[in-house]
């Protein structure tokens, strides 16, 4: 070591986690043993657990409080008494409004749970994210079980590794890694979500099934129609495999914290978080998503980096989905550019833009090129026009 | 898997990271390469960097920010200009107050960082722990560099994989774990601390020597009079010491993140904590922590679990290093027994207290038997009122 340097140590340690998924039906009646095996895995009962749920939710499942208290008094060895489930307003409004995450955490100071003790977060991925960084940053993390309600949580972000909030107009500028205890996806709950919220998982599912397996998004491109008509029995295996392609990407993609610049996941989104802020979050996620992937598959193929063929079959699709393929809001061409940036921040280091290159398989760009970026959104836009909406 | 559940995943997965640590000289001299080895280590130059300066710091060192940007200047191909060093109230006035918090995200913010740019935090041990939070939380983390200013921070605090700020009147309610992207400890910074902080971080020693190494607690004993006289010569083989002790317990302690209950390095802590907010942070954390080990110390005396010579003699060390083995506020009885609870919350999961057995050799206990709390309180009362004050 240089003269200058006394005690000079690098070293190597890792943290390990479990990441418990289930994919189950009814998870607060009593003989569903999911929640319960889920506390009782921490070993450390009777616990105590403090529920979040989502206003949408609870305006669904209005008896969801007292099913909870039932099932937690059905197994006192494991729960200590459940208090008063804390309800979040849904949406985005959860992460934009400040006074609702420190109402979070005042709550979950109010409830004295300690680090072995679980937040309970049911509800969209907006609740998750919200409840999830509170969470995190209480006592430096309490466990968190998730119970998504909805199809874009179940399929992708109650599975993430992360959580968070908007601050400074920035979509999930504040926030952490933070694996949770367990996620419990309950089936029963998907039956209630009005349409656009049941579409909008799916665009996460052509997201994973473009990217990383083509027989994947064969079957989206047929069931489509099912799926949008809400057929169970097309709409849950095409949850549950981008659930799994979801989990892969996180257990074994190498680097779970995204601590270097590896989010091959990430395809339609550097211009869906930016869709979504430029429309006041009117365009929900999955929906602004969809259009990010229409213009991605567009731009690649004008590019001649993916056969257009494959770029209409994936924006069809989408279609077929009911799921929007553009958004007037691309118009704004000089914000939208700015989203390429903002992306490149949050991610940090260059730009990383992974686009398809075939059906099931990617390839990552370091740049956009603008001009390209404006005949993609032109090319939509005419699409657009000379398609009715749904 | 039960009739219930449709997909059951428990997948175990790992996040690796580097603990990067260098005790120097100068650091902010051009010729000295370890800050700019550190950011070259990230791959990414250009870097950019936002740096954050304890105000006491700042008062010691005023040519620190122009130093600052000539060592950047210094290195165009690895730093990218630095802008001006922010400035942050030291001590716990910047975990304590709310807005000081939040001034530091929109400050990250507005310096346009990512998550591969370097947030550098210079100071004291709060000052290092309110900048990591906003730094970790940024963009769901961004490298922080800790060049830690006092004896406190560079054996102990400042090798942490962990940050927070106080809230709800909880000292670090909120905070996470977030391993730094580097520590760099400068020697010649020590020089210019007050002598209350001085002997601060020389609890932290006396702590891991007692519980950890009989060695090193003799060497602390003999050289106490030499140590609190500011003799380098013997300090600052002491600081590193403490300071490996520290590394270890997190790299090969096989739980760094403390998912489990294991924290046995808290010796002291569960009345130093609450010692530091039952008087308004008047007692510094390096004193509180020498109150809070000469009370275990005692208190395990009595209970007949630590021999009372080896006792005395870590008292009496302490004292010999000029630092507080009593404190008034300890008589409120009942306060300092919530403090116990709440060392229980913060930790989870059922009480744990790690006490001396031997010097050099630790147990954990359960349960505080608060008859014996209070006889310890009224033994170090008693000796208190017989010795004059160091």
């Amino acid at each position: 070591m240089p003269e200058t340097e006394l005690l000079h140590v690098d070293t190597p340690f890792s943290v390990s986690f479990t990441h418990r998924v289930r994919f189950t039906a009814d998870v607060l009646d009593p003989v569903n043993p999911a929640l319960r095996d889920a506390a009782a895995a921490g070993g450390n009962t009777p616990a105590r657990l403090a529920a979040f749920a989502d206003q949408g939710l609870l305006d669904a499942w209005p008896d969801l409080p007292r099913r909870l208290h039932a099932y937690a008094a059905a197994y006192p060895s494991v729960f200590a008494p459940v208090d008063a489930v804390h309800v979040v307003p849904g949406g985005e409004r959860c992460k934009n409004d400040r006074g609702v995450f420190d109402g979070l955490c005042r709550q979950i100071h109010d409830a004295q749970l300690c680090r072995q003790s679980f937040v309970l977060a049911l509800g969209g991925g907006a609740v998750l994210d919200a409840v999830g960084f509170a969470a995190a940053v209480a006592h430096r993390g309490i466990r968190l079980i998730r119970v998504p309600s909805t199809t874009l949580a179940q399929a992708d972000s109650g599975l993430a590794v992360k959580n968070g909030i908007n601050a400074f107009g920035r979509k999930n500028f504040l926030g952490c890694f933070a694996p949770p205890w367990a996620v419990l996806c309950d089936e029963r709950w998907l039956g209630t979500l009005g349409d656009a919220d049941w579409r909008s998982g799916f665009s996460e599912a052509v997201k994973v099934a473009v990217l990383k397996d083509a027989d994947f998004f064969a079957r989206l491109a047929a069931d489509a129609p099912g799926i949008r008509a809400r057929d169970l029995g097309v709409a849950l295996p095409a949850l549950h495999r981008c659930a799994q392609i979801h989990l892969h990407h996180i257990v074994a993609g190498g680097d779970p914290f995204e601590l270097t610049h590896a989010r091959p996941l990430d395809f339609g989104h550097w211009s869906a978080h930016k869709l979504e802020q430029m429309t006041g979050y009117r365009l929900r996620h999955g929906h602004a998503v969809a259009v990010g992937i229409a213009l991605d598959c567009t731009y690649a193929a004008l590019l001649g980096l993916f056969p257009r063929p494959d770029a209409q079959a994936v924006v069809a699709c989408l279609a077929a989905l009911g799921l929007p393929v553009f958004d007037p809001a691309l118009h704004d061409g000089a914000e939208l550019w700015r989203g390429a940036e903002e992306f490149r921040q949050h991610l940090g280091g260059t730009l990383c833009i992974t686009l398809p290159r075939a059906l099931g398989a990617a390839l990552d760009v370091h740049q956009l090129e603008r001009a390209a970026v404006l005949a993609a959104v032109a090319e939509l836009a005419a699409r657009s026009a000379r398609t009715p909406v749904g």
